[in-house]
């Protein structure tokens, strides 16, 4: 059978503000080792499928910068949504566009803002996967990440019978818990955080698509058919606001009749504010963490310095504070008041008329 | 008699880091209204003095920049020393090129880094210093700043007989005092500040330094006969090297037969580092301090916020810190530690061979 991955890379929002913006989503940001997330993402798969195989879903006005990001990927591999409707939508047009393709296609569907690590286990934990996915025909496959610890913030997949090593029939989806529950969760060893990564069959997925979310698998179909034609992005202009935004775990995998999941033990890091760097980069003595190149730090302890490009952030005497350097912008902003970027994205806009979103 | 003005600008320093560099003084910087410190030093004059007779002293390699500074100052009036020599040299210099363009010259000395205001009663000070140096021949006249605190970083000028309405004989000249002697000089009413800026006949200065520092004076003299032609430049660079580095107070004023002070009673702001930003621009009701554009700030008190372009600066939940922002180096220094940006300079220097400096 086919093999293709799929990488969604439909994010964006405004957390790692002022470096991400509306044109420039997390997983373009040049923040870990000097490389984007797509494109560490984009590396991980090229360890198994050839880039012929490997396809991006995202937002139309991203692909030019993603085709940037990653000259090795054909440019008809990548795909663009006119606008966001989650990820119940962008897999349906993926897989109606790969199945279109090649009917016989083994299908994974992979995060584009995660950073995983080790890519070897990853690539390992991937090819069961999509062994599993070949093997059982009707399943739907998750992988589901060794929780390290009780996340809040995370949803979770509830293991049910083992079905060979590693993979588990699922026995239910749970919503982000509280505190309490996440720890009973993570004492139990039968939960695993919902990693937003699949494999199954291109037909499985279509089919379960068409009893669960019927209107957007209909939309899906249509669109795969001009996909490659001239009237491929009219069309979807078209069909893309009348879709329900819904994410495929609620229209599809809490209801679908099999569903498997493969255990992935590994690093895997969501940078979702500018706190989680010292996780992902490590600390010096100081407790500093640096993405960038060039920084000087005099008495200043537990600090987060980021810049993507040569530009030097110099301290003294401050702790416990993110500086982002960024070619129009700079915020300098207290570790513990992160969750407050969006309010001051919010006044900017106000104040400049988008001009820093 | 002839008048001119001239405008000492061969500070350097690196306390205004990273804005302020080798090449780029503070007297260049544009943090107070738009402007840099000198141009609104030209400008106070140019209330009085036309462009032919306002000159300018600095290190000749920050004459391109002064120039650019000033566009409406005729190019030959700008004088530039091959190294600094301290104030005594700089003036002995202009004193003896203003000299020979016309004996009968009664010449004032201004500095360029310190924001002097209103700029009418400045204008008036300056004009009845002018007539006091016209009627006293053989008078060195200094003009002094009314102090309105102890401050213990600039000597005092102790006044004696009045000579006139605003005008009296200097008793003594006095080092940097401790706060104990400072205050005692606030409280007395017969101390001012030490200025740096004088006025008298080019002859007078001359024949003083003829007699206390001869060999700066010597050189003067020859320099000024060549200085217009294309001996000048070699001649100063054989020269000054040889010259003792030593201010105007030390080598003359505290040893001359018949020094002035005019009182000048009103705002005289050295920026010598950050913190005196509030003092100069005032403070908005957080207490911030902004010389920029573009700034935004949640919940933070009494920064001082800092660039000369568009940049934006945006803080959440920070206090007392200084934010810099310069195209290459962004600073983020605690208030209490400003007195240590020399320090990360020097660090700087070792790390990256000058590049920020």
């Amino acid at each position: 059978m086919k093999q293709a991955a799929v990488i969604m890379a439909g994010g964006s929002g405004t957390r790692l503000w002022p470096l991400s913006r509306r044109m420039r989503p997390k997983q373009l940001l040049h923040i870990v080792e000097g490389r984007s997330l797509i494109y560490k993402a984009f590396e991980r798969l090229h360890a198994t499928f050839s880039p012929q195989d490997i396809f991006v879903i995202a937002l139309a006005e991203h692909l030019p910068a993603i085709a940037e990001e990653l000259p090795a990927l054909p440019a008809e591999n990548l795909i663009g949504e006119p606008t966001g409707r989650d990820t119940a939508n962008a897999i349906a047009l993926a897989a109606a566009i790969l199945h279109e393709r090649d009917s016989e296609t083994v299908m994974g569907v992979f995060t584009a803002d995660h950073l995983i690590r080790p890519t070897d286990q990853f690539v390992e934990i991937v090819r069961s996967g999509f062994a599993a996915a070949a093997e059982n025909a009707d399943a739907l496959v998750t992988f589901g990440i060794k929780p390290t610890e009780p996340h809040t913030g995370l949803g979770y997949v509830e293991r049910g019978d083992p079905i060979a090593p590693g993979i588990w029939a699922v026995n239910s989806f749970k919503e982000k818990p509280d505190l309490d529950t996440a720890r009973q969760y993570v004492a139990s060893g039968r939960y695993y955080w919902n990693s937003g990564m699949f494999v199954w069959r291109t037909s499985t997925i279509l089919a379960q698509l068409k009893e669960h979310l019927p209107g957007s698998h209909g939309a899906a179909l249509k669109l795969a058919q001009v996909w490659h034609t001239d009237s491929g992005p009219g069309l979807a202009n078209e069909l893309y606001p009348t879709l329900e935004r819904i994410s495929i775990d609620f229209a599809v995998m809490e209801k679908a009749p099999k569903v498997l999941v493969v255990e992935m033990a590994l690093d895997w890091l969501d940078v979702g504010n500018w706190t989680a760097l010292p996780g992902v980069l490590g600390t010096d003595a100081s407790g500093n963490t640096g993405a960038l190149k060039r920084a000087a730090a005099l008495s200043s302890k537990g600090n987060i310095f980021v810049t993507e490009d040569d530009h030097l952030i110099a301290t003294i005497g401050v702790d416990d504070l993110v500086i982002v350097h960024s070619p129009d912008a700079t915020l300098v902003c207290h570790k513990d008041q992160v969750q407050r970027i969006k309010d001051l994205v919010a006044e900017l806009d106000q104040d400049y008329g988008g001009a820093y979103s």
